[in-house]
């Protein structure tokens, strides 16, 4: 006996936390996850693709499980790829395995992969494919279904910011606008993308560091690559040139489209736009951003540097309008999780 | 059989909702509700106090009941007052009709009214204090609470704003930012209000009305005081000068000490001020902002006036804090409801 459907959810949100575990080191691959269970419903098999190179979420899964997968059924966050790349194609292994039936939320969009889904029914295995679609759409895979859609990287833009739109204070200082719930977050964030960009006005103002941490500081296994965007030098004593991290690119461009182009050739799927207002706009105004990630302090300061600066609006029958994906709060703070309403796209693929 | 706790609460919730009812119509009384059950629970009256002169909530509330309020409940939002103004004390006509057991969220802070609970208590009645007491105190008694307490009317400052913090495009233009759930609170809200304040520059830049109109743009019942505040003259042609509602009332000064002396004086108990940054800045710099009602539109804007103007904060130490009480959707929008951290308040008071 197969798993059936609410057996086969509860998998699936399984499969979406361990590839969720793994997001930020499978580029350009997709972050995918895998749960195995055997005839009886039960988990035997857990597993979510390895850095490039090394083998995919049903291969990981299939090897734990071992021989308790034969007749029983994959859950995947992703079709089964269906063909040879660095590693065997996944739809091979499932059938060696004896696998009957699967279950996976999304289609393969990338045509050299696709065609899994149909080779197992051909081979008489039951096939489901929508389970969880929506939630495992928002996960991981997020970055990668943009990027095989659009061929340019997924862009969040995330700011700080007080609830009258200032990014700090009249003299500048703005630690901290947000409480450590909400830059916490910011970590879990990093730690998922490919690479950070900041624009080198944010550099000599703030003099961040662009890593992910840990909340006691020290740095998480995996940090994204760190990138300068303008023409201005990045100073010798610079945090960003600290030692224990791969060193920080520097784009001397402030073109949202060149950027883009130049982190696509170096295989980034999900980037994160960290600052500042300036370079922010300049995303904004070229269609750039993706998602908008808002950590709302709620706090007044009536003066100082603003959230976003000049983004092409100059009349309101411009506004950029969101679509809000969740509010939530975050200790003291409000985050607002929201997509840009599709605009004409900027990059290398349109 | 009295009623007992749970259909006490239920009936409380009534009562805040017949209170709310009048909200904005009884200044400077407060806006009381009161629900009366006979003997076996059952509700058989419901009140809410008149405009000033004309019965209080527990009369009509009695008057509905009947003679089935003997031996009944009455639930009421605030203390019984137990003093002679221009009509005879509540207390009084609980006793005459014969409760046996009254249920209050709040005590009376008015020393001239308070010891209606010590007198009934003291004529044999059973008394509970308490019920929905948060509630209640965040409903239309806030305002009057507060001005028991400070001296001075309650101020809540209202902004629709971008997620970045722009009340209007570079070019001035503004309408709509939010859209029609929220533009239709805010009418709601205004019909709560003793006053709405707004600066000059606002009044030359928007042409407000400032009325509280119902969603098909017909006037409310009750429309509250319109207030200008600045130096500058309002213009002959200006849309506040049309008729159908009072004059709006000029004050020719900036100082939001002045403003709320003139509008105590003028028996306001709840005040919205609604523009613009510059008048707010100088109201949050003084103090006197109790709750601060953002509609945040999911949008960005990138240029244009800010929701806040200077409010006297020239470094993040100095940086405004809110206590978020609700953060809620209304609509595509968002709305957050806030408190200012107390800070020394400002007014005739103190």
């Amino acid at each position: 006996m197969s798993a059936d459907g609410p057996v086969a959810e509860q998998a699936m949100r399984r499969a979406l936390a361990a590839s969720d575990r793994v997001h930020g080191t499978t580029s350009p691959n997709p972050a995918v996850g895998c749960v195995v269970l055997d005839r009886d419903g039960r988990v035997v098999g857990t597993g979510a693709t390895s850095p490039p190179g090394g083998p995919h979420a049903e291969r990981a899964a299939l090897a734990e499980a071992g021989p308790r997968a034969a007749g029983g059924t994959a859950v995947v966050t992703l079709e089964p790829c269906n063909h040879t790349g660095r590693t065997a194609p996944c739809v091979d292994g499932l059938l060696e395995a004896g696998i009957s039936r699967v279950y996976t939320a999304l289609a393969d969009p990338n045509p050299v992969a696709a065609g899994g889904l149909d080779r197992l029914r051909a081979a008489g295995v039951e096939v489901t494919l929508g389970t969880l679609a929506t939630e495992v759409a928002r996960g991981p895979l997020r970055g990668w279904l943009h990027r095989q859609r659009t061929g340019r990287p997924h862009v969040t833009w995330k700011v700080a910011t007080t609830l009258d739109g200032r990014v700090a204070a009249a003299d500048g200082s703005s630690r901290w606008i947000t409480g450590p719930e909400a830059r916490g977050e910011v970590h879990d964030l990093r730690r998922r993308m490919d690479a950070i960009v900041a624009g080198t006005g944010t550099v000599l103002a703030d003099d961040p560091v662009l890593t992910a941490r840990h909340p006691d500081g020290t740095l998480r296994d995996h940090q994204p690559l760190r990138v300068v965007v303008g023409n201005r030098d990045v100073p010798p004593g610079a945090r960003l040139r600290a030692e224990g991290v791969a060193p920080a690119l520097h784009l001397r461009t402030r073109d949202p489209a060149e950027v883009l182009a130049e982190l696509t050739r170096r295989d980034v799927v999900d980037l994160l736009l960290e600052g500042g207002p300036t370079l922010a706009g300049a995303f904004v105004a070229a269609g750039a951003v993706d998602r908008v990630l808002v950590h709302l302090a709620p706090a007044l300061l009536g003066a100082g540097p603003h959230a976003l600066g000049d983004a092409g609006v100059g009349t309101i029958a411009d506004i950029v309008r969101l679509q809000v994906d969740e509010v939530r709060r975050a200790g003291g703070d409000i985050v607002v999780d929201a997509v840009i309403d599709p605009r004409p796209a900027c990059g290398p693929a349109e």
